[in-house]
């Protein structure tokens, strides 16, 4: 995955619409922002909306769509919704119906788009201040937990947070605490340091989301609110239909973190 | 008013809603966060909410009310949103069609509250931090202008920014601006420094909203988006109902501005 670390988010974007790049986005284009998805019918977004209002930390919104559109106007401008994230899935009453590269033969003129900023925006900051990101380092899908952190409702939508996970060396679970901090619209701080039981963790190799990762000796489990947490959240409904990215397979964006700070 | 620096919240809205507060709520329970209002019927709340997710700076919203509600989660316990505001202002279909201290008598089962930051929150910290605050000197509600810096539109909103202005000694807006910049809930840093006509105001003697206040010799006007600028903007839809606060009267909320720096 690292060949794409340097790589400009409008050179990757190229490369996941047209089907090259299919997999988990972590450590790609260090320092541009990363964005999860949620695609709603129109009757639905109101409630969902209010929920990401009430539930900054796991659901921070970058942008949402006009109804009906498939383009963006602040994260990127030639972007496009139905085929440039590298994997989507699409449920169905709350089951998933399918997975897909491309979602264009599925889109609705009541479609709403929902973006939504993702951790792996700041592992490059994570990076430069010298603290490991375990998943970068063993090319793998970053893990998440369902959790019993509850979320607080709006309209028809409730339930728990979802959580990833970066195992951190004791002395620099602070600075890492202090980095990400400083960017709440890609989560921000973490939610959560240490045992994994208190947040209703029961096994820490598996994950219900992505891939497990090593925790070596000496080191802390750091959990970090979610972006999978609304599509966790969208399935207790059972919409009639929802598409949403596939966890770890995120949209790139042409946003700096650097931008998101303030 | 300075009588108030020091009252809780509690005790400031206990006054408010017994009618004995019916002026600007500015210097009033230094440390804690203040709240702009919008009333609208539901079935413009979505359109709205989303403004307000595309306009952050100008419209941060600290709560929106489940529909139909009267209370408050997060910004206070026993508040009551139809009384505890010193003075309210309807409009229908654009045209103000009164003022009133309290609104329980036009109170709709599909109306919701979206409860916005306000720049008063800001003061004590300006204060605090040795930066003079002229409206508080002067014993009088903070100025505000209609601008011409366009909002991002969204469904049938859109319209331009409202702000707030404070006059500083030159040396001292460095200063306003970091104290500023780390409360962006409550509109955060300054949009605007110096040149009135920059930013389409003609008279700064003439407010738009609210007193005008003395600029004085080498001070420098500075300007900060302000919480009448979704009021502004849902004018220009006229829709036939829409209740907000009266331009500096505000509602004292139980969140101590630090609590809204993360």
């Amino acid at each position: 995955m690292t060949d794409y670390y340097d790589m400009s988010p409008q050179k990757a974007r190229k490369l996941v619409r047209s089907g090259r790049i299919t997999g988990p986005t972590s450590g790609m284009c260090a320092g541009y922002a990363q964005a999860n998805l949620v695609i709603l019918p129109r009757e639905l977004a109101y409630d969902f909306l209010l929920f990401t209002q009430r539930n900054p930390k796991s659901c921070p919104v970058l942008e949402v769509s006009d109804t009906g559109s498939r383009q963006l106007r602040y994260l990127a401008q030639d972007a496009d919704i139905a085929t440039d994230f590298p994997r989507y899935r699409i449920y169905k009453k709350g089951e998933l119906a399918g997975e897909y590269t491309d979602v264009e033969k599925f889109w609705r003129d009541d479609f709403v788009s929902f973006l939504i900023g993702c951790s792996f925006s700041f592992e490059s900051a994570l990076l430069d201040a010298g603290v490991p990101v375990r998943n970068i380092e063993e090319n793998c899908n970053v893990p998440m937990y369902k959790t019993n952190i509850a979320c607080t409702p709006a309209g028809i939508f409730c339930g728990s947070m979802v959580v990833s996970m970066r195992p951190l060396p004791r002395e620099q679970v602070a600075e890492a605490v202090l980095v990400t901090g400083e960017m709440p619209r890609v989560h921000g701080a973490p939610i959560h340091i240490g045992d994994p039981e208190a947040i209703g963790i029961t096994d820490i190799t598996r994950p219900d989301f992505g891939d497990s990762v090593t925790v070596r000796e000496g080191e802390v489990p750091v959990f970090w609110p979610c972006g999978v947490t609304p599509q966790n959240v969208v399935m207790n409904v059972k919409p009639e239909i929802v598409i949403t990215h596939s966890p770890g397979h995120m949209f790139i964006t042409d946003v700096k973190n650097a931008e998101l700070k303030y």
